[in-house]
């Protein structure tokens, strides 16, 4: 955290179960009123050091990992799914959109059960490494 | 409209000639001095319930349709063109990149008459679904 | 520059020595306290009218100009890196993951060399112009 007066806060966010990023970068970054949380795949609760292993090889164990894993980012920085005012989601298949969309549905209706506006989306298919079906990444605003 | 004392307005934006989102997502999200509107493609302007249908089967006709529904977002939001500060593009072949930046260049002059300064942008070209050629999101800030 | 007195200031953000952009819009765009740093890809200095030149074939040459690019239009916004709260990679070929994160990671350590926190990071892997193997680009949220 860099707090030097004068400067807004700047934190990074990096829940302790999440793995270490393969890079130099934060799984979540917050200043001022921003929450930027980085692309999430469904790597597994893990501890320091250990390696990414994703939930499991199915489009549905990968996304429900993923959300739950910016779901974490958006915790530990103080941030729940109502701030989030868009999510991009990065799928490899088309074919994968109508099943991804049900368990996005369903996550979301719970994550908002206030009622509250779902966050805007883009939806774009690309290249991941291989094994990995899903990634997704948020940016919040926070009250 | 989530508009809870002591939190910042968070509003769905959905423009009433727009499909209904394929998931649960809002065609444009405004919270605070924000305005992300979600990933626009060139559906025709339609009713609840309606199948959406693109404008037509060219980089052309969908690019025309795609820029009037960002801008429909974003009127709908409250916000105009000289409100973005980001534009992403998503294409689906480098070989549209000149003829799309020619219909994009027109359509900016035209909605920056004027002469604010255009949005930055990134393009990049991904995998959408069969059929669709285009599509584009963009972030604003309101004043 | 749109500064109409009642509208937050926006500004272009157009370094001297970067290539004029290819269709209509600005290499960064400030309004607020937001600066969009749009897709910057690893085309070497060059004055107005002079057609882009990439810094070389290879991921090394073209990763280290992309990201001086980057740097370039932060600092002519007013901004450094240790502003920055999301960086968007996009690569050709998930093989040139592990040396992209090295040169990345080299870079970023230089410029955040005050210890402040790595922007979030999204990496995906997209087509690109003919040539071009890495575009990157950021947002900053400025003090």
């Amino acid at each position: 955290m860099s707090d030097t007066p004068g400067r807004a806060a700047k934190t990074a966010v990096n829940p302790p179960a999440h793995t270490t990023p393969p890079a130099r970068f934060s799984h979540g970054l917050r200043k001022g009123n921003l929450l930027q949380v980085a692309g999430q795949v469904g790597f597994l609760p893990t501890g320091p050091g250990r390696p990414p292993v994703p939930a499991g090889p199915t489009l549905r164990e990968q996304t429900a990992q993923t959300l739950a894993n910016v779901g974490a980012v958006l915790a530990e920085g103080g941030a729940g799914w109502e701030d989030v005012v868009m999510i991009r989601v990065y799928l490899t298949d088309t074919a994968h959109f109508a099943e991804f969309n049900a368990l996005y549905d369903a996550h979301l209706a719970e994550c908002l059960a206030d009622g509250s506006a779902p966050p805007a989306r883009t939806t774009v298919y690309v290249g991941l490494p291989a094994g990995l079906l899903v990634e997704i990444d948020a940016l919040a605003v926070l009250d």
